[in-house]
């Protein structure tokens, strides 16, 4: 028997991000199902301009697919002394197609004459939840800077090269645990989690 | 006989706030001190140019006063058709010692010229968490529009003309217990909450 009286969908395919949402989203009352949980996942074009627009595309998406409370969330890296670049485009900044190791050492080369105290930036993750009454947003963010080289092998994405001066470790060097309690991922689902927890007695 | 072996002081002097904050954050393990528990606490000068820099600062403060953890929020209401004002200025918008009234009139005043579709604007709150390890920040923010009169008497500050299309209210016109589930502090807290219940154990 399970206390689980409703049932919440996490709008993701990166099994990455996955991970990191069970891991964290351990709610009494809510089941989080996943899109592994359904067939036939079409491709949503991620065309929106800032995160807020891709979380909802998304979000929007596949509420209309699976007809459950929805979330989904669009993050990325912007670097300051690439005037907020990668961005929206975070996951395809060296492009299409491309793996972490290929983005991440694009934007070495871009930094490599960017001095150590201009090497600030943020990871932001803005996380749209939507139901049949409308969509609420989180924004998590975590501000870091950007290595001169690959440091650490846990995580995924730009975690080798996002230093946090207050831990002495980049994002590729936490364990899960710790890096969803400082991520911004971790930020924007802890706003999700008391807002669940709020919503769904 | 309690629970709570840990203490955290909440680093704010206005009234608001602290039943925002005690409602928001009961903590099992986690007593939350206020400043109405110390005496002689000192007037602090909140100079810094970003939410971030001013949390900061009255964190900082506030620690070296008392020497435990504490945690301190610079908010403020950023206005689009305004470029960002009041910003950090959001206290002290119409001057020094001045009433919300008084910032809430002269906003609106500002704006009546400003047409339906360029009214938005967003209220954040920065929280700055800060012991002997160092300081973390958690950021929540909240879009919405600006009325073009006041509605509600719920809350304080620029709640009556901060409108949220999905609730089709403003700030002013929600409970607590709503406003606290929607809200830029009630986002930055539910950070902050989970943070220290996942750092106090």
């Amino acid at each position: 028997m399970t206390n689980k009286k409703y049932t919440v969908l996490a709008g993701t395919q990166n099994q990455h991000k996955i991970l990191e949402i069970i891991d964290f989203l351990n709610l009494e009352k809510i089941e989080i199902k996943t899109l592994n949980d359904y067939k036939n996942i079409p491709e949503i074009e991620e065309n929106g301009h800032t995160f807020k627009d891709n979380a909802y595309i998304k979000a929007k998406a596949y509420y209309e697919l699976v007809n459950i409370p929805v979330f989904a969330d669009d993050s990325g890296l912007r670097v300051d002394a690439l005037n907020g670049e990668p961005g929206v485009y975070s996951a395809r900044f060296a492009g299409d197609d491309v793996s972490y190791l290929d983005n991440n050492t694009l934007l070495l080369e871009k930094m490599k004459d960017v001095t150590q105290n201009q090497r600030s930036a943020e990871f932001v993750s803005t996380i749209c939840y939507l139901d049949k009454n409308g969509a609420h947003y989180f924004t998590g963010i975590t501000n870091g800077e950007i290595t001169n080289d690959f440091r650490g092998d846990q995580g995924f994405g730009y975690d080798p090269i996002f230093y946090l001066p207050e831990s002495g470790k980049t994002y590729a060097e936490l364990s899960m645990e710790e890096k969803n309690r400082i991520s911004h991922r971790g930020k924007a689902l802890a706003q999700l989690k008391i807002f669940l927890e709020k919503k769904f007695q």
